[in-house]
């Protein structure tokens, strides 16, 4: 029998670039693929549930596990730590399923670091430099210095684009949500995401050889 | 503007796995997919045409050849030499086109080797080791021996598996072509097959950083 080893499928782009909803779009309609969940040290809000939105954690113990080498991944963001269970994603890809997430560059490439042969990275670029900017001021109430800082992001998050496997440029939701399906699609027809193919092949190779 | 750079996919398989009406329902579907040309020292048949079926050539142009590096990857069959012009796959895929290949593991190494970036190697298993047998003896003019040898050769090939991007267990042709057609469609996704990539995210970068 063959079963198949999940993936890490990671969507990072500039903010604004439509990542967001081509991810929603993507939970909705593949049964294979959940959001993987972070550990935070930010406080539960209200009706947040521990194991399912985030793992909340106090920073002492969190960074205990940065030294156990718990987190597939982690980051600092507004003073709180975000980090991913490397244990819970190992166990929904030995389970078959795939995992989403919605990171940025620098966490993309400690994955990598950490597990490249179970990760498949796609940047999303935005159609235009107008449309960019139309994205980038269109919350009225930022303040200058916010969407200043918002834009050197965005700058900075692209020129990491070489390091991800993908490339889709976002003319279209509904046709970025097909190109993500079409390579999630194939990753999982790749080789090393069949397991029990050794067994399988050598049943076939017993029978042609009598 | 993004120009696509082509790829070579090749599609290997035991004999009597469906590879060939795979391909044939992959380049009626894919208007971007063209069949290879190789060149070959046999005798052109009555209605075959320099160029589209094959170029042919004498043996001893054919051994010049193989020591130009002409030749992406070339075997030897039943007296014969076969072989696949860089130069000619070389245009195609410079042109935004991508080339199939039925070739075995043989073909596949050399190719690999000489152009790896541009390679989408798929292996295509039958379903069951009944059905293989089937399909391997199903010629009744054959002689004990010629099914014998063609049984070795399918084992042969078949140990290579390991060797390949993907695999496809052949179950349903329809499904086949469609799974074939899918990673046809993400691997034209990878980012080295994206050109003018680079300039593109410089302007979205200039212009989020004014």
């Amino acid at each position: 029998m063959i079963r198949r080893r999940g993936l890490m499928l990671v969507l990072s782009s500039p903010s604004g670039a439509g990542k967001t909803s081509i991810a929603r779009a993507l939970l909705k309609q593949d049964s294979q693929l959940t959001m993987s969940v972070s550990a935070t040290t930010r406080r539960r809000r209200p009706g947040e549930v521990e194991g399912k939105d985030y793992f909340f954690m106090d920073e002492a113990a969190f960074k205990t596990k940065i030294n156990q080498r718990y987190f597939l991944e982690y980051a600092e963001v507004f003073d709180h730590h975000y980090g991913t269970p490397a244990e819970v994603v190992g166990k929904t890809l030995e389970g078959g399923h795939d995992v989403l997430f919605d990171i940025d560059w620098q966490g993309t490439q400690q994955i990598k670091a950490r597990a490249r042969q179970d990760l498949v990275s796609i940047f999303v670029l935005p159609p235009s430099t107008a449309e960019l900017e139309r994205r980038l001021l269109t919350r009225a109430q930022d303040t200058a210095e916010v969407v200043a800082r918002r834009m050197a992001k965005a700058a900075d998050e692209m020129s990491h684009y070489p390091e991800y496997d993908y490339v889709i440029i976002n003319h279209d939701l509904a046709q970025s949500v097909a190109a993500v399906q079409t390579i999630l699609d194939a990753e999982r027809l790749r080789i090393e995401r069949q397991q029990g193919l050794s067994d399988f092949v050598k049943q076939l190779r017993d029978a042609s050889s009598n």
